[in-house]
């Protein structure tokens, strides 16, 4: 498992042999089954997460009590409720598991431990910020400009296994449509 | 005006005297009155604002045609429309000042040399990225759980400075709210 994630973590930063193994030594391998909750809402993140098969997500209850969707990592992939993780402070958002999944696991003291002692970690942490940024704004940005028929078929163009892989209930609360309006998206 | 953004970064950083100079030596002054626009929605972000007196906003219209205002920088404070900046894509949201302002300026291409360059200017955009990050997801928190009356007591409490300084247009814009609901919130 730690092979994959130091090609994962070449395909970011050009890490030597030396940092690979330093960074992977911190990631401790934990499997979990499908619908298990790793973070709870209200519970300070501090983990961070390497998806090394499977998928899970970041989620939150709105005060109307809707599930929403915030962001979704299946293989290879890399994150954690990161505003909670940040801060240390209680978090908004839950991460659940959306199948059996396969993570290396970090802990927030080893992360920032790495942070302060190795120049390429802060730029790997770097792009991982300026992605998340990025996604997180054009996901605002799709919500307040595209239909739900154009939000549809961004996902379907840019992350179609998500399409596959996501139940309907979940895939319905990531574009932010109704399970109804995405049943009748879909047969299209 | 160099004298107050130095110290601003030392508010983050420890930066030495070299690495002031040189981050200083960056930052080309510019005044910009009341309402003119710093960035065009569709324009590429490629530049970054130190805000040494006055105050700008980045905001975009949804596709109902509603101005909405992402986030409002006051002196002393620094920030552009990121996600432009970082892609180097056309922006979504523009920027434009809500008062007479003075600025300093850096361009991408000086700001990702510093980045290169400067261990120090990497833990600080780190810090910085963290921030707008946070920002962002607590922003889209407030909106999902909070009532319009939480969201402008929540503004009243953190940052009362945006109620004293900000339109009545603005700053309904800001918290999401009509402005007819806002006079009311302000009238009680």
């Amino acid at each position: 498992m730690h092979d994959n994630f130091k090609i994962f973590l070449k395909y970011f930063i050009d890490f030597n042999e030396e940092e690979l193994g330093k960074i992977a030594a911190c990631f401790k391998p934990r499997s979990v089954k499908k619908n298990d909750v790793l973070l709870a809402q209200g519970e300070v993140c501090n983990k961070f997460y390497y998806i090394s098969r499977g998928c899970i997500r970041t989620a939150f209850i709105t005060k109307e009590g809707h599930e929403k969707t915030r962001y979704v990592m299946c293989e290879p992939s890399i994150g954690t409720a990161l505003t909670s993780f940040i801060s240390q402070k209680p978090s908004f958002e839950f991460i659940d598991t959306l199948e059996d999944t396969e993570l290396l696991v970090i802990s927030y003291e080893d992360f920032y431990k790495l942070n302060a002692e190795m120049i390429n970690w802060k730029v790997f942490y770097q792009r991982i910020l300026e992605m998340a940024y990025s996604f997180q704004n054009k996901k605002i940005e799709g919500l307040v400009t595209l239909s739900a028929k154009q939000r549809y078929e961004l996902v379907l163009k840019e992350t179609p296994f998500l399409v596959q892989r996501l139940s309907n209930k979940i895939l319905a609360s990531y574009i932010d449509v109704s399970q109804e309006t995405l049943s009748r998206l879909k047969s299209r």
